[in-house]
């Protein structure tokens, strides 16, 4: 039983991939770099994660050609990551159009060619401020379109596990399984002191703290 | 109005990047190299059909990662490529796992990012020998897809306009338009001759034959 699981090597990709691995599955770890600022940090943390997971394969799949089209403070470095406020309104300038389709059809591909019966994917619901590729209509479109997209001999389920939980509940789960959080990287801003401002900081550190817990990673003081 | 136009460089998609300029588009192109064989010659007629069209602009992706996922003819250059056979059952080798899934997650990207209105994609069902990825539910599926997952505001729609067309159709509405078929490439096999005993040659051949019209590209000798 072979399952694909998209692993960036944050907090929530890497509890994803103890959990594929507790259900039984044999992994392979698909890591992106999009451009990202914080790539070299985050695949070094993927690298560690699928190594400390057992995953039986690891591929880095080069996706620079998001940054050609631009329109996301992720993957153009010329704009200014939006902070994470309450008062935020709309959708957050790290959204990279359609980036979960890119990144679910490869998984896909991967998992049609080699057999494969499922794909993981860590996008959740609730702290993503709107993301519209992190809906559960979302996952549930691009499991129909699995179904009519790949041969009919093949039964690829996408899983998402995390999509009504909260931070929160993904660490709790996570600790269960042993993830080792200190491994794992999170901020959109920096590669050695994780920024604690961006959404993907704020969240994370928020999580920890509600449950009596400091988070394993270092953060700039401010 | 910008529309994202997949040209391989092909028949189908050089007489679809004409129609959509035809409908008064401003063409932005995308071609894929996905370690396919006759890459070299499918780029070269992309970029001609893409200046004659009038595109401004042509983005060359690479999507090599699929060749490392293997399980298609088309990528892995140990196997052979099916030829055409009357008598050919299911799919034939040259199918590359879900590849159109991912080619639309990328032009969605790219249409997103730049405020464009329309994806074209040059899929037929006709002849294309049952690859799932082809079929008319499969190109449904995937507009709810991007209906669900790009931004509210955004609307893109994605164009299959020789869905249900076969391929005297398509150079019928070619010639209409234009389109320059001598600088155009479809053999899986080959670069210099078209080996025209493949599926792409094979369909490509008889089309012309049967229009009463000869093929204005050079075949190999059987």
């Amino acid at each position: 039983m072979i399952a694909v699981c998209l692993l960036s090597g944050g907090m929530d990709s890497s509890t994803l991939a103890y959990l594929a691995k507790d259900r039984g599955y044999r992994l392979i770890c698909l890591h992106f770099n999009y451009g990202q600022r914080t790539e070299k940090k985050e695949r070094s943390s993927a690298r560690m994660i699928a190594g400390l997971a057992g995953a039986e394969e690891l591929v880095e799949i080069d996706l620079s050609y998001l940054t050609r089209f631009g329109g996301s403070s992720l993957t153009d470095h010329r704009m200014q990551i939006d902070q994470y406020s309450d008062t935020t309104e709309g959708i957050p300038n790290t959204y990279v159009p359609f980036r979960n389709a890119n990144l679910l059809s490869i998984a896909t591909s991967c998992a049609e060619a080699r057999k494969g019966e499922a794909v993981f994917i860590g996008v959740q619901s609730q702290d993503y401020s709107g993301y519209p590729d992190c809906r559960p209509q979302f996952i549930d479109a691009f499991q129909e379109l699995v179904n009519v997209g790949t041969r009919d001999e093949t039964t690829i389920r996408i899983y998402a596990p995390f999509l009504s939980m909260n931070k929160q509940d993904i660490i709790r789960l996570g600790l269960s399984l042993g993830v080792p959080y200190e491994h794992t990287w999170s901020c959109y801003q920096n590669e050695e002191l994780a920024c604690g401002v961006c959404g993907a900081c704020h969240f994370r550190r928020s999580a920890f703290e509600s449950l009596g817990m400091k988070d394993p990673l270092p953060y700039e003081e401010r």
